[in-house]
């Protein structure tokens, strides 16, 4: 089969998807986006674990406008175990933070507690190791709080604003419903509920899966 | 200090701490068992694994009764990775069965189903391994459907029966309703939620941690 007729398919596939989304998006559902363990890095971090003045590439980009999966892996040490392959983050921040599972805390022995992004005070840390350098982080290693990314007029639509909490509940056999989620509102933001892999496990959720805002 | 003084010790902990387990099941809260990935083992798969005539020996008893831990482990070996020291729980059934949780089964890379315990047609298989030999299992890997153990006039004091479904709620920064929760009643079972490491860890859970029953 030829390219063209390839790219012809696979274009009619994404307009039926595409109109299946946005008419859900027209309801009270939420697309689930799943989130690996992973690592965000500052500039310093990433010269230290991939060479000096390296800069990531962009292997995939996240719903989340200008957030992206670089093709940069690196390996977490901690005092219990080893997790190789853990995926870089891009673009870089100002604080290196690395977000597990936490089922992955207790492979590693490091007690990441449950913290919304960025709020890395007072947590453990961790070695990371990269192909050129390694450095130890004094802290910043957490399990994400669950929560869900609304576009400010969306979240108008449901009378909903930034610091909320709202309730989401899935469907299925695994069926849950997760109180007390924070909403975070912002004008650019894509309409996510943002879980780790043991929320997702728990639930039987894969990306893309729908869940209910409930109110 | 002596062993006795030890032992004075730990009585009286476990005098408080009776009562209050008591004073909870009293009410509609039912504290939580956490299940690690395990196998259970038939008698002939006891003696490939450990040597012939071998008998499993108990670590520890588990809370429903009869139940229990043995001391031996086996190792589960599937086409994407391996799992040590996987637990085997005693006795001896009918029928050998693996119990993982979605974590795991992305890292064996089975593809195990949610599964009440013993409804394993058409579930896949995994090699096991032991330290006197090696079996494949054609099938019997599964996720354990979460599910309650209520004593039976436990149940009838809530209005339940076995077979039943209900919702289980647990508190705090994970907090979660569990939809569609199998009850198992019967004269000899002891009120206990058992979830696996996904469930637990999704929503903050410990053993021994209680969740209300919700109707």
């Amino acid at each position: 089969m030829d390219q063209r007729k390839i790219e012809q398919v696979v274009n009619k596939v994404l307009a039926v998807l595409a109109d299946t989304t946005t008419a859900d998006l027209a309801k009270d559902k939420i697309p689930v986006g799943v989130s690996n363990r992973h690592i965000h890095l500052t500039s310093g971090h990433v010269e230290c674990l991939f060479g000096p003045g390296y800069q990531l590439t962009k292997a995939k980009d996240l719903k989340q406008v200008g957030e992206f999966a670089a093709n940069e892996t690196v390996t977490l040490v901690g005092p219990k175990g080893v997790l190789r392959g853990v995926r870089v983050l891009g673009p870089v921040r100002r604080q290196s933070q690395v977000e597990i599972s936490r089922t992955d805390s207790f492979l590693l022995g490091v007690k990441a507690p449950v913290r919304d992004s960025g709020k890395t005070a007072g947590t453990p840390g961790i070695s990371v190791v990269g192909p050129a350098g390694a450095i130890t982080l004094e802290n910043g290693v957490i399990c994400a709080a669950r929560h869900v990314h609304m576009q400010t007029e969306e979240a108008s639509h449901f009378g909903l604003k930034d610091g909320d909490r709202v309730k989401l509940a899935s469907d299925g056999e695994r069926g849950c419903i997760f109180s007390n989620v924070l909403l975070r509102v912002g004008p650019d933001f894509r309409r996510e509920f943002h879980i780790d892999t043991d929320e997702a496990n728990a639930a039987g959720l894969n990306n893309g899966d729908l869940v209910t805002l409930q109110q």
